[in-house]
């Protein structure tokens, strides 16, 4: 990877300080231990009190619902290991440069989230039959866009009726830290984790499509501003390798001992199941089959993948790439759009072996 | 805070995507949680089996050691709480610019350290009469002014003989979690991060200065290459404020609803108790004494502060200083230094009353 030509500003930097990307050599856990694992905050982390904590339903429910944390506890639980990535992950690799929170490439993370299925709550709210979509909102609020708004996302009646959709109160077995939405999160396997909404306070049930700024200005693949553009949904194909060798300090870049080395990463896809992953130590001239491994459990996380690499004395280009049994598949050179999402070009990792 | 008229390169972003900082709101945990505590990694985090991991303790001993985690376990026992500062925090504010890992000034964080006290250990070996100074090696290993090493750093005999440094394998009554040192790592209270050695694998007593390049070609306050300088050591003072009111998004600039606001923040220094914490709220021309609170036990913890503003509408730039009880106070402006060490020049927040 060479220096990008557009270098990085000031307020980017300080995105870049509050919300940290997962350490690449972290691969190597199938579930990210805490603190290493991918951090999106638009605003500020909120002082939730846990205690005094009531997640309300309403809106368009015939029994509006507040709920205390214990009584969420109480409720049937599930637990599941779960992929999440930020929609922006690859943005400060685009060309014409994105100014916003400037991810390179390891926006994201695995952790196994405790929680009630979305859909028994629903359920037990009782839904009126002009309700079409559920409006969860944050507890964060901010301004964005010149104006002061509460982080709010939403999904479809259809969307939030799926089994996997959960509202979360554990992340890898112990409480919601504060910085992933202590006490409750909402957790939707498969979708760019700007849906999964943290320190949720409410949940309403509208009789139309949501308009709010995360939906109308934000979180859309656009090509300029008069672009309505699509929206941002689930998860494209990625894989990601944990760079072999020993890096030098500055670059990042690998110095790598001459001999036989088992590459190894993960792939994920919110699209269906990885279907192959593929390695080039070439720059992408020649690619080569991975060997897939799911050792994770749950169709919602990511599979291991290895690739044993003769590696010889001189200069490479380690590059991986994905496709998932839908079909999609990894580009090789970024795809730009105005708001630097979803850029899944294969990950290029510069090695020198000696 | 204006932007920075020196940008960063991608090189410097993917040292800032792995080594996060705290978020300033979190200056209102006394104990940082796991995950917003900063974190500055040189090398990877490398996979060490804590079943099979041994410490080593050798060089000019009586006799060597070989500790395994449980050994370390059963020895006397201590927990602390304790302030841990990069010394690089503040580098992205310099001019010149200095390129290395860009903190902006959040590079901070307070642990409940669990641990065996050194001098334990030191004395279980029995220092030879020529022993001068204690090497401590971690496990990882990288590349860093185009040599191979392993992370190095030393104590003074006398230095690590301190009854507060310590043997720690737990942070926050949890096992060190990877990225702080599993599992075993080296805590000095009062001094520079770069001091307390992660993944600690051999404890070495040598008979002169220690010279790796830890010592001698970093971490040192120089001017210019040809300047030896002198080694950065204990924290110097430097109080945080948790900015007050809500973000906007990009900038990190602060939107403050008018009305009295109690802001609060928190100050530490390795050189003594902290004697006082000053605000101001015009840029540093008028500045009000805060109150300040020990709130954590401990001498080597931070202190609490908290100041009432009558916030009336319009522009402010609010500013904070410590001084400690050794007469160290923060300056206004950043003092340079090659390797963009230790610049405790006072917080400026940007923040619109309306």
């Amino acid at each position: 990877m060479s220096d990008s030509p557009t270098p990085i500003s000031l307020d980017e930097l300080r995105l870049a300080a509050r919300n940290h990307a997962m350490p690449l050599e972290a691969l190597r856990y199938p579930v990210t231990p805490v603190g290493l694992h991918y951090l999106l905050i638009h605003f500020d982390i909120p002082a939730v009190d846990a205690t005094a904590y009531r997640l309300e339903v309403d809106g368009l429910v015939g029994s509006p619902l507040s709920l205390s944390l214990d009584e969420l506890r109480e409720r049937p639980a599930v637990e599941v290991p779960v992929t999440m990535e930020c929609a922006g992950n690859g943005r400060a690799l685009l060309e014409p440069h994105v100014a916003s929170q400037p991810w390179v490439l390891e926006a994201v993370g695995t952790a196994t989230w405790r929680g009630t299925p979305l859909r028994g709550v629903l359920a037990e709210a009782g839904l009126l039959d002009e309700a079409v979509e559920v409006v969860f909102t944050g507890l964060d609020h901010g301004f964005e866009g010149e104006e002061g708004l509460d982080y709010q996302r939403s999904l479809s009646v259809m969307d939030a009726y799926r089994p996997e959709v959960l509202l979360a109160y554990e992340m890898n077995g112990q409480p919601l830290p504060p910085q992933h939405g202590s006490p409750l999160r909402l957790v939707v396997p498969g979708w760019y984790g700007m849906t999964s909404v943290k320190w949720l306070g409410r949940i309403t049930l509208v009789d139309r499509p949501f308009d709010g700024y995360y939906h109308v200005s934000s979180y859309r693949l656009r090509q300029s501003e008069d672009d309505v553009g699509e929206p941002v949904t689930r998860m494209l194909p990625r894989a990601l390798m944990a760079p072999p060798g020993y890096p030098e300090y500055m670059t990042r870049a690998r110095i790598v001992p001459a001999g036989p080395w088992v590459l190894e990463g993960r792939a994920w896809s919110g699209w269906g199941d990885i279907d192959s992953v593929e390695v080039s130590v070439d720059g992408g001239r020649i690619w080569a089959a991975a060997d897939l491994e799911r050792d994770l459990g749950g169709p919602a996380a990511w599979s291991r993948w290895t690739f044993t690499w003769e590696a010889s004395p001189g200069e490479y280009e380690l590059c991986c790439r994905a496709r998932d049994e839908a079909g999609n598949e990894q580009p090789l050179e970024p795809v730009w759009n105005l708001g630097g999402y979803v850029n899944n070009a294969v990950q290029r990792v510069s090695a020198t072996v000696a």
